[in-house]
């Protein structure tokens, strides 16, 4: 795979259709009302994994030779990326090594090993999760699978957005979260080639706004010290996620942690689906009203919905 | 509507379509390990106003001849019921009534009101609730809408049941839970119809558990006080509906409190849905497993997911 193009997309569709869920995409009169607009949600905190990580890690796994395949895969994360993985190397019955800082949470560090995943521990920084990983990488020949700044990653994440395009054809906006920007660009591209007046946005945690710094600067721009109740996007935007982002993205704005944790509380009483901060961020930037979205069919990716339920971000404030 | 048939099931499904959702089945791989079987989730939590009572409330007001419609409907009900025969009435642009004990929560009085329903509140017992319903229906020639015992209602609440089977034609099993038994009454029919050597099972609270003790005894058999977390569930099994339990039914076990609560916390957890307590009690009966069901492949009916958030049941004990 050489490029990141519509058809390298469909052939990610093509490779892992009926391993991954075609996930529901929900209506709700009630959400209409309060957004003054027709929201279309895909639905992907029901996906295999619980997120759309398993559509990227999936692909990535499937599109190895079987020499590759053999040595097995290796990657750092503390999030959904990281149990996506493991699942999908179990899917090929290969060997899988997650990188994770040791300060993860238990509940994180379950979910790999649930799907048979190796978890080596390594610092909580940046320099220490990518030596890790490449160190375990140079002595057992096990390829990298970036979350995100990897074409294949990119091309089966993608395939959220191919679904709910196909599901819903006329949408006037999709909405998505962004992180390191794979879903973001994966999503722009199909939205764009397939509709091509469609605007695509994107909603970011106020802590973590390097995707909008960057688009503001033309460059990529990181954050210092990225902090957002939204853990899953503090990743620093990509240089193969970014150009597709500048190129194809009508803009970006940011939510705060209180808005994001009343949107998946809201997600949770009204469209009865448990969404992960991360994967509210979408809806709380429609939510949050910052976007010109008025009478319009908007689709919206709900990302992920892997929730800790002993830290769940919509229990009453009397209770947290 | 005479008789209560597959054809009466069928014309209601053609009522309502396209006005109620088709909801989403669900599968978990995580779910199916712990079962040992494979379980598909009709999710009619994410039904219209939250529950499989839109189906029913929906049909008999759509039922109604124009004379009969223009007077209104009426119903006693503190539960989903209430709302959706709102939510109903206000699609066809009806005046509707719905009796509520002085005793219900804001919660789901504020759920009426939402559809412009008018609530009337009883002494919070049943010959009051009765009463009250019988002279307003006098008073200005409502039609009295049943929560359960109503062929009208039973053939549209059926519904669900069809959409399951259509999307799930080889079923070993179908669950759902019991109250007043009007889902269970429609399922069964539409499962014996539709697949003959199909079992049909159903949840029941312990602290309710009419319908188990109706069936064992042969005819309708109340409980004195009945009482359960699963609070849509109190009801005591109808006169319609009890004979096509019997005829139909395999078998209804008894779930405990303890059980539907960690049912409705493994269901937001792993399924990342919002099951109510009544809604996860077909659940709760499968995962306690009570009954024989290795290896083989079972339609499990999520009834509804109004959770009010302020008292929800899954919140960590240290947390209530």
């Amino acid at each position: 795979m050489s490029a990141f193009t519509l058809e390298s997309i469909r052939a990610a569709q093509a490779r892992i259709q009926g391993r991954v869920h075609r996930t529901p995409v929900l209506t709700s009169g009630r959400l209409d009302e309060l957004a003054g607009a027709s929201l279309f949600f895909k639905c992907e905190n029901l996906q295999k994994t619980g997120a759309f990580k398993a559509r990227g890690a999936l692909n990535a796994v499937l599109s190895l030779t079987d020499a590759e395949a053999a040595k097995g895969v290796v990657t750092h994360s503390s999030g959904n990326h990281a149990a996506a993985l493991a699942w999908a190397a179990k899917a090929r019955n290969i060997g899988v090594t997650v990188v994770m800082p040791r300060t993860a949470s238990a509940f994180k560090v379950a979910s790999v090993e649930r799907y048979g995943g190796r978890v080596v521990f390594c610092e909580p920084n940046h320099k220490s999760r990518e030596e890790t990983a490449a160190r375990i990488g140079a002595e057992t020949g096990a390829r990298m699978v970036h979350p995100y700044n990897d074409l294949a990653v990119m091309a089966g994440q993608a395939t959220a957005a191919l679904e709910l395009l196909d599901e819903v054809p006329d949408l006037d906006a999709v909405v998505c979260p962004v992180g390191g920007g794979g879903l973001l660009a994966g999503t722009a591209v199909v939205a764009k080639s397939l509709r091509p007046g469609i605007k695509v946005y994107a909603g970011e945690p106020e802590g973590a706004a390097d995707a909008s710094q960057s688009l503001a600067s033309g460059h990529r721009t990181p954050v210092a010290s990225p902090a957002s109740i939204a853990d899953g996007l503090l990743a620093f935007v990509g240089d193969l996620t970014f150009p597709e982002i500048q190129r194809h993205v009508d803009g970006i704005v940011t939510v705060s942690d209180a808005e994001i944790v009343a949107a998946a509380r809201l997600l949770l009483e009204v469209l009865k689906v448990a969404v992960e901060p991360s994967g509210a961020v979408s809806y709380a930037a429609v939510a949050g009203g910052k976007l010109d979205l008025a009478a319009r069919r908007v689709g919206i990716i709900l990302s992920g919905g892997n929730v800790d339920l002993e830290r769940a971000p919509w229990a009453p404030p009397g209770r947290v």
